[in-house]
This record gives structure tokens, sequence and C-alpha cells, in this order.
């Protein structure tokens, strides 16, 4: 039984793109199992790809091979690259930021480039705008059909030397914890912060309690308000704003049943700042 | 043989949340065929989730397994259940309204109650916003795949308490049949009613004949109009409205090539009546 | 082992149109593998429809099933065929111009009337509005599946007699070449051009020289100016626009990182016009 092979791209699904690589990846083996993580990354958007990944990749079979195809220096001397995880996935990708948040947050044991003397599907050489049917896919297709292993994908190279996006880490105080908004859930306007659980348990703020939320882009306050430290969305009224803990284990803020991204318009990156702190006690005199 | 696994859900397919569900089914079993109804039921929308099921499940073979999320109270006291349908399909969903079309038109034969000690994906305790990946494909999946019948789903509950939705049902009078507007032909604009074919054809209108259609919001007239009763939409001219019989065997009414909902502002709900009457004849003195 | 079964159609998948189909062609067979070319060509568009089945086909493994449903005819008298490519896939499809692109570019070998005696859903005889589920995926199915072979789809007709769309071929001068702008690439905002790469090699640039792109919509000239013909994207600045080979071996124009079609208003089909010629030589005096 092949492992499955698993899609994502800047592609979309409007055309005939995403298809090409199926075709290519059953030309290999009638056999696979293919699937789709998404291809509605924003294009050329390598940090948003980085970040569906390090959110998707553990909950597959060990295995399972992923080809992430955000690709904005097709054609340069950027490396290709297939990465074994430390949880036992391979990933297939060019060498450009895509592996950033995975290997930060779960490990890289071992990476190879591709040799495309091999890996490469016959026909192509002329074509050089769409690496990810000519040879992430044909390249992903192989490994999890089992026509090559891991040796057969290339060269070991240094996991040190793979390309990593700059992060900004989550700084704590006694009383705070400051970190960035690193991406959207995009369907339910929720904010998914860099601050993990164990940070902010280190406020002693309890399931219930209040929390003081600050959100500034650059020198900008965008928001400041009290919410409830809630375990799920059903635990605050409807519209009611919350923050919670997300299936990443970090913090996010979200408005149950609304998006709290599209109210304040929050964005997201380096330079959108969250800082979360026990509310004050609200004293009437 | 297992019998396919067909998801649903209101995630959109923008992040991993809908990779992670199939990631945590394939990890039951790697022999599993999962596909998708859709996943851009509008965000929290419960009844078109159970509008989309009535639509789709009959055509699918018998034994197929489908998830259904749309699960604005996750996290909440609201049930987590599994169906069987008269019809011989499975559904596991929320019990929050999503059966209400299926319940109604379809009919179900035996409802169980979610054993969550036995059917929850290992080490997702601290989680209590993703019950779809969790619970919901999880259990699916150990149900399509033949580890758990469904004895195995957990205890029986009446089917009389499942948790439906209002609806309006349509009245006729010998003159004419009034109902409301379900829910649109997403890409085509056409108007879905609960109107049935045999309540139309009470009205004895031809194939060919003219039909009055009035639609109404709350008080407000919004169309008004006599159109061809047709077979399709090839009967009439392109850019013509016409009323005909959908594929669920209600009525529905369209612009040949147009978008009859953005043409005239029509929305869906029970504040949306539509009449239907054969029209009177044209004398002109 | 059953060949792949591949679907297009401009249903969207926000309702259960597509899983209908899905639904009725896993009925047919437990075995089909069953993937998705696109459901996102605008609503009653036949020539994108085309030019999605010429993009893709011949990347997918000989035997494959296609099935394309646009169908704005529907109900109508226009005929439903099952096509043999010359490269040997089968394409399932109402003759209203879908194979356009198919018949010119890669050729037919044969072409055969679907007999609906025989290939349609049991128990849809009343249903006239959705031949992609009852007829199309159906027959797709029983050919995918091996339940039926090319000869029982029903009787050969003459593929010289199959529904063309009108078409301005490329005209090749001395030095210069003129074509259409055929559809764009929708994610990035490139034009696809009807000029091949043979036809444009023939004014003698090389790799890395310049052209002067002109674009005209009817007698408006939209856009000219000196591009770089360059062998990829990362061959240019990001925000450079530059002239490139497609992945269907004809010319096309983008900006790197950018959308040349949104920056400049460009639209599709026989209006638009572009003219590729060697640059000129600048001389400042």
């Amino acid at each position: 039984m092949s492992n499955a092979l698993v899609l994502q791209s800047d592609f979309g699904t409007a055309d005939g793109a995403v298809s090409a690589m199926y075709g290519v990846a059953y030309g290999v083996s009638h056999d696979l199992r293919i699937c789709d993580l998404t291809h509605e990354i924003p294009p050329y958007d390598i940090w948003e790809a980085s970040y569906r990944l390090i959110q998707t990749v553990s909950y597959w079979p060990k295995g399972t091979v992923f080809v992430s195809v955000v690709d904005p220096g097709v054609g340069s001397d950027r490396r290709s690259v297939v990465v074994l995880t430390s949880t036992g996935h391979y990933i297939v990708t060019p060498d450009n930021g895509t592996l950033t948040q995975v290997k930060r947050m779960m490990g890289i044991a071992q990476a190879r480039l591709i040799d495309e003397g091999v890996n490469r599907l016959a026909g192509s050489d002329k074509s050089y705008t769409f690496y990810g049917r000519d040879v992430y896919a044909y390249t992903g297709a192989r490994l999890a059909a089992g026509v090559i292993d891991f040796e057969g994908v290339g060269p070991l190279i240094e996991v040190d030397d793979l390309v990593e996006l700059p992060t900004v880490p989550a700084t704590c105080e006694p009383t705070r914890v400051q970190g960035t908004i690193d991406v959207l859930d995009v369907r339910f306007g929720s904010l998914w912060t860099n601050v993990t659980r164990e940070q902010f348990e280190r406020l002693g703020i309890a399931v219930g309690g209040r929390v003081e939320v600050a959100i500034e882009d650059g020198t900008r306050t965008v928001y400041q308000n009290l919410l409830t430290y809630a375990r799920s969305f059903a635990d605050v009224y409807v519209g009611e704003p919350l923050v919670y803990v997300n299936s990443l284990d970090c913090m996010a803020v979200a408005i149950n049943q609304g998006s709290f991204a599209k109210a304040y318009g929050i964005g997201t990156g380096t330079n959108w700042k969250i800082t979360l702190r026990k509310a004050p006690r609200l004293v009437y005199e």
C-alpha cells in the first residue's frame, strides 16, 4: 500500500494546473491516494504556505508525502528539496522558506536535494515555469508510491542551511506576554498568534477569567479591550469576543459567530503585535 | 471494501482544517475513499447544510457515511449523533438542526449518540474547538472502514428528539400554491422552493403553459410576472425567466443563462414567500 | 484496475451538484478513482471548458475518462457524445464546442453518440435539467470502470461533424506575429495567447532579448511596451513584465509577482489581439 500524497499550492482550482499535477502523479502509479491540503494560498505567500503545513502535517499518518508549491522563484537557482520531518512525514518543496514553521515547531530530521537528472518528468526539459508539475508532483508521487526511497531523491544537504523566513519570537514578562499575529483563520476571521498556551498560562489567568488584549499595527493601537478567556466559542454570547487556545496549542482571538479580523481591520505579519495581560480589577469609586 | 466517507462543512478550503480531517480519517484506515460534499456552506448556516444533504445523499450508494460539520455550538452541550436514514445512509453531525430536511423528506430509521469515551481521536481531549476533526471525522472514518458498526457509535436515542429547524409548509388552494424560497442554486442564481411538483401539478398547468409568479419578502412584493412552465432551460429564450422542476422534484424559478436571484435581489428563508398560480388570460379590448 | 474519471463543470462546489455526480459514479463501481479538473468554469463558458481540457488531458495516463459538463443547451436537441482523442484519452461531453481545442490541437480519433437508452441512470427519465449527473457522469463511470467499452457508448458519428467554436488563427509576417488572447491564467493574471513558440521563434528573438508587445481590444490600443523575452519569471525583476513560453508551448505575457490582466484591464476572446515584434533599437541623438 502506497503512502498518501497531499498537494498544496497557490494555483487556485479555477484552471487545469492542479489537475495536471494529479495526472502526472497518477502516471507514476495508478494506486496512489492523492489529496489536497489547499490550493488557495495567496499567490507567492510563502509564509502562509509554511503555516498551513504546520497546521496539518501531524494529523496525517507517518510516511505521508506533502508537496507544497508556492514558488515565486521558479526558474531561478533556488533549490528543490525533500525533507523528512522528525514526525516521520515527507515534504517536497522549493527551499524558499516554506519549511520555516515545520523546522522550528516540529523539527526536520534530514534534508535532500532533488536530483533532477532522475526525478523530473520525461520530456519536460523545455518547461521552465511549472516545476510543481514537472519536478515536485512527479518526485512526490515516486516517493509516495515507493518507486524511489528517500535516498533516491538525491544527495543529503544540511538541515541548518534550509531557508527560513524571519520571525519575531513572543516575549514573556511576569504580567504580560507579547507576540505577533501570524495568520488568520480565513473563514471565521479569528487571529492566530505565536503566543503558546504555556506562555499564556504563566500569567495565571483561569478559564473564564478576563484578559486585557491590545493589538498594534506598528505604532498604531488598533484594538484594546477586556475579553473572556474561554474554553470554546460556546462559553461566550453570540457576538462576544474571546481569547482561546487554537488547534496549534497557541492563543487565538475571535468573535463568537462573527469575524474579529473584519470587525477591526486586523492583518498579519511581524508588524502586527498582540499583548495579553491579566485584566485589571475595575473599581468604581 | 469500505464504504465511502463524504465530508461537508463550513470551513472553506483556504486553510488546513479540511485536510486535517482527511488525515485523521486516513489514520483510521488507509483504504478509505474520502470525498467532499461541499465545504462552502456559509459560516454557521445549519439550514443550508441540511439542504445540501437532502440534495445529495440519495445519489450515493447505500452504506455511505456522511460527516456534516456546521457547528456553531461547538464546546456547548449540544449532542453529537450518527443517524441511519431510511435510505440506508449514515450521517455524523452535531444535533443542531442539520438533520431537519433529511428527517422530513427522507426519514430517519435510527439515531445514536456518539460515545466520546470510545469514538474520539487519541490525545485530543484538550482540544475543545475542533470536534469536526477529533470526533466527527474520526467516528465517520471508523464507521465507513468497518472498525465499528452502527451499534459501536453509542447508545440509541429517540429519532423524535432530534433537533429540527422551524419550517413553513407550502399551502395549496384550488387556484394557487404558496411556499417559501428555501435555498439558491448558488452558481446559476435559481430559486429553489418547497413547493413540490405534485402540489404544483394540481393547478393544471401543462408544460409550455404560463404561470403567474409572485415573490414577497415579508410584506414587500419583490417580483410579479407571467413565466413559462418549461421542461428545461433550453425551452425558453436566453435571458427569459422560467418555472421548472428541480433535481429535488420541487418547483424552481430561473433565468436561462442569467441569475434570477441577482436580477431581483432575492434571498432565502421563511420570510421569502413565493406564490404560483395559473396565469390569467390576457384580453385586450 | 479501472481508469481514472476526471470531472469538469461550471457548477462550482458550493452546493451538492458535483457530489451527486461523484455518488452516481461510485454507484457504478466502488473501485473508481474520481478526481476533478475544475468546477469553476465561468457559467456557460464553453470556450474556457475547451481550453482547460487541452491544458490538462495529455498529462493524465492513457485511458483516463474526462467528463466535461458546461451545458447551456441542456434539454435541447444538442447531442451527447464520447470521443477518443488521438492521445488515447476519452472525453464525455455535450457536443456544443467543448471539444474545439482538443479537436484542433490534439486530434480526435473516433466519436460516438451516447445511447441514452442504455447509458442513463435508472429512474432519472423525469429529470431534464441535470444531464451531468444522469447521463455524463454515469456514462463516464461505466466507461472508466470497464462496465462498457468504447463501442458500448453508442453508434459512431463523424468526427468532422463535431461542433467547433469559431477561432482566429495567428498570422505570421517576417517581422511580426499577431494572435488572440485566448484565456487568462486566472490566479496569476497572465495572458495566454494562440501564438505558438515556433511562430514566435521565426522573429529571431533570443532569450533575454526585447519584444515589442501591442494589445488591442477591437480598435482600441490597450497596451504597448518593450518587454524581455524570459525563460521564466525569475529572469526579470519583481514587478517587471515579461514574455515567456507557457505550459501549452504558446507565448504568454505576465508581470512577475503581479497581475498583467488586472494591471491593464485585459480580457479574452477573438476581439483581443496581441502583436509581437522584435523591439526596435533605441537610438538617442
